[in-house]
């Protein structure tokens, strides 16, 4: 039985972590509410499992200085553009059956927290064990809140198999994009819906054939690649075929539509670390519900603050009075003093810099 | 007739505008709603009336520099050590009767401001007339709310003389400390009170007189130093018998046991810069009512925020993202975010690190 691989997706260029995040480093190359960047405590959670030699990354070359600063000797493969998911793990299986046909994949993002990594990596051992056996396995966060930020996952408890770890896997009946709140709420109280975490396990093998079944022509470029690959053509053949593909999700393009999917539902600690708020579900709260994360405890002064979340890059002195439900960000070019019910608008912000070309501050 | 000196008092040391004023330079030598600091301010504003060559400074030797890099060619007397306005009056007397038996002084603090200069420069000529005759004037501001952070002068509106300009000065009943909020607003309803602004205009030789009227110990010591200006001695004396000197105020050692003491109702549009939310009063306030001080505006991003106060020291971007009625304050080394309403207790931001032993931010 072949070792497993992991593909690590830090593509991400979100802006929702600016200013701490920037272009060319975005979330997944920060510490957020954790000791190492996401990225690094993302491959040290695989280890014991998975370990970092048999861990691909797969991101944009404006990402390569911050990735090859973190994780030196990583495997990388690079994306000459943005294209979604669906281009990504399709370049991601190219590679890898390469080295191993029979190589079975765990497909991760790379800026999520999980909070019980044991948990996680016995999870995906099964999902794994599932994906060996030829099915294409995701995993499927318990929701405790009618979230309307995530996709869900309709699946089936009657139909379930049990791993030799004896860890339940489901049948999916289907994945329903973001739904409205009410939605979200009947979800909820129903039960059988789980929160798509964007997390997959297939072989190469497989992932490569639902691709040439539900999205031909992004298969007939894969084909193009892969046979540059090693070859001085590759780089070249790479970035003309990717950028032609089309920009899909892996969800949207092929798991919708694929047959023999199936979900294992996990109670891990997960956290897709969205927005500032998610600061404090990682800190530790002071008696008035303040988290501190970055920078040294001397050098914030909290006189009459409440359920305030501080960013501080270090060497400044920041102080809160009288103030609540702040977000504080520090940094050493940007100051952000955000509400923290507004930090879903912290991109407006980010906009507004785009359009009158601060592009030092993007 | 002699023409008039001014005394300006720069020994302040407050914390209300901390961070951006420190213990080597306290509000007087920042520039806060003003294009000069507060200090280069007060000399301007009484050029036309009073030059700068008749104008004296008084100031405690850590604010030497300070000055000097202002004002490098400023007449500059330093107090030893700090001692109230009793004894720092009594020494610039001291100087000022050297240099001229006849002097008429204005005492003025250097740290207010002042919107209608030529008012007031045609109330302190009316004041000084007044003092020329042997009268110790003060300069009275019209209130305009029942203020709890002044002391209040209550005068006679019957007992009036007119200066040769036809400025009403007004006999003074008595001098009352800063009263609490039921007594303030029954001043301002009952009218006949006028709030302290601790601007005082005599003769040198009629304050140095009721100084030894009323101060008898203060008016020795300052005999000691009158006799050794001017020798090598100066330095050591002054020392010596300023720092055994009563620390007591202008105000409450002399002004409310004189006779013949007078105030000048004033409507210059004053401001004595109490606190950070006193730049709302200078600033142009947005639509939605934020004003914006230092920095350039390209460096300050409002999305949603509303009767904001923001002080920058250039070089940072600022982004405000939903929020309400703060005061934030930018420093190379020191960030403060502050409820608007609770400016008076930035005190004991500043208390804290005192405690804490963080004298660089001090």
């Amino acid at each position: 039985m072949t070792a497993p691989y992991a593909v690590i997706m830090a593509g991400g260029s979100g802006t929702r972590f600016w200013p701490l995040s920037r272009r060319a480093r975005p979330k997944q190359f920060l510490a957020i509410g954790t000791p190492r960047t996401l990225i690094e405590e993302t491959v040290a959670r695989l280890a014991p499992l998975i370990p970092a030699e048999r861990v691909m990354v797969v991101a944009g070359e404006g990402h390569v200085p911050a990735i090859r600063d973190l994780l030196p000797d990583q495997w990388l493969v690079t994306e000459p553009c943005a294209r979604n998911t669906a281009p990504c793990v399709g370049l991601a299986a190219v590679h890898l059956a390469r080295r191993d046909p029979d190589a079975v994949m765990a497909v991760l993002p790379a800026d999520h927290h999980i909070a019980d990594a044991p948990g996680f990596r016995r999870l995906i051992a099964a999902a794994l064990e599932r994906a060996r056996a030829g099915e294409i396995v995701t995993l499927g966060i318990r929701p405790d809140r009618p979230e309307t930020g995530y996709g869900y996952i309709h699946y089936n408890r009657e139909d379930t198999l049990a791993t030799s770890s004896g860890v339940e896997v489901c049948a999916v009946r289907r994945f329903v994009e973001k739904p409205p709140r009410a939605v979200a709420e009947r979800y909820l109280a129903e039960g059988g819906y789980l929160w798509n975490s964007g997390m997959f396990f297939f072989t190469a093998a497989r992932i490569l054939a639902d691709i040439r079944r539900f999205l031909p022509a992004m298969a007939a470029a894969l084909d193009r690649i892969a046979a540059a690959v090693g070859t001085p053509d590759e780089a070249e053949v790479t970035v003309r075929e990717f950028a032609a593909m089309e920009s899909v999700s892996i969800d949207y393009g092929v798991m919708e539509h694929a047959d023999r999917v199936r979900v294992v539902p996990a109670d891990i600690g997960w956290n897709d670390v969205g927005h500032w708020a998610a600061l404090a579900d990682f800190g530790t709260p002071d008696t008035a519900g303040n988290v501190r994360s970055g920078g040294r405890a001397e050098d914030l002064v909290l006189i009459d603050a409440r359920e305030c979340i501080v960013q501080q890059s270090g060497g400044r002195l920041v102080a809160l009075l009288g103030v609540d439900e702040l977000v504080v960000v520090d940094t050493p070019d940007v100051l952000l003093v955000c509400a923290r019910d507004r930090v879903q608008d912290v991109r407006k912000v980010v906009a507004r810099l785009e359009e009158t070309k601060r592009e030092e501050l993007l």
